[in-house]
């Protein structure tokens, strides 16, 4: 073809006529990169001036030497989750083999919608999402499918548990008399109430339950709002447990919620999109009781398996759930006995392989090396919650059960109404003057600095770093008040 | 911390401290990668005997060495879009700068979720997302967001008008009197049914409207259908207009659908997944003519702009309308005038920055480079109806209006029951003996030869093989059959 217009490595050759420019370009791009992630604890957790890049749509092919500058100026100014300092969201450093093997499903591009279109990848997904389902005990018949982010494995989810509750997959809600609701802790991922509107049920159909003192859901609590949605007429069909809630790390007691659930006869699906991970901790798995009895479980090894985002999953304990009460036929696609076209089966259609990505990243740390991550984390949990806990002008937020750490300042000088205040000005100052990124969620209504125990390179260093921020800010502020 | 179980390069040390070790294992994958892709014309487009790999997790990292064999082995076996063959599906090569782009994405795993989370990349996808929809016309107050596909940009655009013709966005469908019904062409892609079903109306809310013979919907069909469909008591709420059918490629008479969906008051989307790219053509753009009035439009880049998978949008005439019908808050997350947090104001939630490869494409090519790229196209596509029409025994599917060009054997001395089974030989003749890959849809009750010229590197040879296949392979069919 004319390809006058185009730049000489605009596509790779598969005839290996542009070899040498695709190797330059490609070279380039690759050092830059690398010496800039090499550096990566040179730079603050978040940047404070991130830079614009024009959205015009030039019309001849910028020079690759002036992209290159952009790309700099767009890491220089990206969020920086490798930074040690770096320790206020479930986001973290990727696996090197994660972003290799995300470098390598882009080159080829296959497509998850049909065995046609990745015939290996799509096999290895079925299989991978069988080997952790198994890890989870979901017994023989389970399976799944990833999902580009966790909140699409909790929409898959519960549309399959409303599809196997109600009879709505061709005729829709219109004909259903009673209002479908479903059951999660007042402190659940909002993603539920995304899904409830998108699945036409309302965000008002989650149906909040209150929690102890530590975010876990409260069982009998459970039990009396299902009785008293029955009562008023409603319909319920779903209750969900939390693995690590989004805020605090927590785990809701699955055993007691599985018994709820099935006296109720209510799917139970477990959105262990954080905690999920504790599965490969021996020593920490048993947090985790009860998910064996799960109809259906989100995890994310996105979040604490290191795995580049997105990858996370949702599985079934009767992975024939999906060909019954889900699927959506498509007649340009071939099918194949052995492996489904996972577009038929998913909330996507199109989708990229990230079974490779996750694939590697098993295959590079190995369970071992998985487990002495997690193992750290807790240790780090520990001291971050220990030094919490020997402050009077801190408090916690809840009982650390993962990696996560909320605590607030809330010294008697300072009036409570301006604590939030207080607080947001304790988080600023930890990340301007500490190179210390801790995340400022409201929770039970108030401001908290919330530190997430994830990051590889995070030591003890860092936590000195954020210790001392606080204590010197407190003095600071103190005196402020007081005079 | 302690990493005795972890591999040398099984992160990117921030420091530095493993930077050899890091740069041996990226070069090797990447020297490995450029050398399978730069050879990849030798390859057939579909490989016949995909490997399998484990998907066992092992206690320990397994060798570098081990994974790079394993990696080659699944490029070896994946479908290949690269090779000159290749001219089956939508799914082509990537732009180089793409697969670099998702590398970089990848290595600094931002998060869409949130401007905190990547403040340059969020800037960028409102900007980038505004700049295409003033592309397609749809005025000063347009903006959308990128989607995992364009299946979830289809959701994302029904629940958008679905909740703006009724009230459901807390309390849900059950208080909705009569039945939403939408309508679309009756080869429409069938990501509209899984949108239905998944947004409680039911796969069987999408009502199919009647097409011509060349797959366009008709409008006078339309406006019956619209009519009868309130006359019986439903609640017709949105049109859909396909710009670039599945199967055959057709684009939706838009200006006429748009004049129904205008008398009807209803939500006019425009499915342009495909041929969206038309836009980049001084030469072709015209028949998007109507697109400028819709409410929303879908448009994936990730097909004929050549960007790595996945990369869709979802766009809003009114893109305020996300913030009043659609958004779901998330309390752990810190808000931005000017940029909001995407993740409250689209499906997903966590999400990567597709919109950096997206970009560079655009800044890599430019538009003379994409619009050379969707011309060539056409010249091919003009190529090969000219010889299939030249051919008594061929028959179009239709009047080919994008590139794709859709035809099926029909000998006389073949009967019509068998023809099926002959198109199926055929097909697979193609890829076994010519290394030519064209798809099989199903297609009016048929299998059909499906050519998708979007791949830069399919020249006339490949022409030259498809139809030397053809002929030879009908020739000894005949041959079988008068026997």
């Amino acid at each position: 073809m004319n390809r006058s217009a185009l730049p000489d490595a605009g596509f790779i050759d598969p005839s290996g006529a542009n070899d040498e420019a695709v190797r330059d370009l490609t070279e380039r791009v690759v050092d830059g990169l690398l010496a800039q992630l090499t550096g990566a604890s040179e730079r603050s957790p978040l940047p404070d001036d991130p830079t614009s890049l024009s959205a015009a749509i030039p019309d001849e092919s910028r020079e690759s030497a002036e992209l290159l500058a952009d790309l700099e100026a767009a890491v220089e100014g990206s969020m920086n989750p490798a930074a040690p300092g770096y320790i206020g969201h479930m986001d973290t450093v990727p696996t090197t083999v994660s972003v290799l093997g995300d470098l390598v499903a882009s080159a080829v591009n296959n497509n998850m919608l049909s065995v046609e279109m990745s015939p290996v990848f799509s096999e290895l997904e079925v299989r991978l999402t069988e080997t952790i389902a198994t890890e989870f005990g979901l017994g023989p018949d389970a399976g799944g499918v990833l999902t580009s982010g966790g909140t699409l494995a909790n929409l898959h989810a519960l549309a399959v548990a409303r599809n196997d509750s109600f009879d709505v997959h061709e005729g829709g809600l219109a004909a259903v008399d009673r209002e479908p609701v479903l059951f999660a802790s007042s402190v659940a991922h909002t993603s539920l109430q995304k899904a409830a509107m998108l699945l036409g049920l309302g965000a008002d159909a989650v149906v909040p339950v209150e929690t102890d003192g530590d975010s876990r859901m409260d069982p009998v609590a459970l039990d009396r709002a299902v009785t008293d949605a029955r009562e008023s007429g409603r319909a319920p069909f779903c209750v969900v447990a939390t693995a690590g809630t989004t805020t605090t790390g927590n785990v809701d007691p699955l055993p007691a919620i599985r018994n709820v659930a099935r006296e109720h006869d209510l799917w139970f699906h477990v959105d262990a999109a954080y905690g999920g991970a504790l599965v490969f901790s021996r020593r920490e798995r048993d947090r985790l009781r009860g998910i064996d009895a799960a109809d259906s479980v989100t995890f994310n090894p996105q979040k604490w398996c290191y795995v580049a985002k997105t990858c996370a999953m949702a599985l079934f304990a009767d992975a024939d759930v999906l060909r019954e009460e889900f699927r959506i036929g498509a007649p340009y696609m071939r099918g194949d006995d052995a492996i489904p076209n996972l577009g038929e089966l998913s909330v996507q259609g199109t989708r990229r392989a990230d079974v490779l990505k996750l694939w590697l990243t098993f295959q590079h740390l190995g369970r071992d090396g998985l487990e002495q991550l997690l193992d750290e984390s807790y240790r780090l949990t520990a001291l971050v919650r220990d030094r919490v806990e020997r402050r009077d002008s801190l408090e916690l937020a809840s009982d650390p059960e993962t990696n996560i750490v909320c605590f607030r300042a809330t010294p008697d000088w300072c009036p409570r109404d301006e604590r939030d205040e207080l607080n947001g000005r304790l988080q600023r100052t930890l990340l301007s003057e500490y190179d210390v990124f801790v995340s400022l969620p409201t929770y039970r209504g108030s401001r908290w600095l919330r530190t997430v125990l994830l990051n590889p390179f995070t030591g003890e260093e860092t936590l000195d770093d954020l210790f001392e921020g606080v204590d010197t800010f407190l003095r600071a502020a103190r005196s402020e008040y007081v005079s």
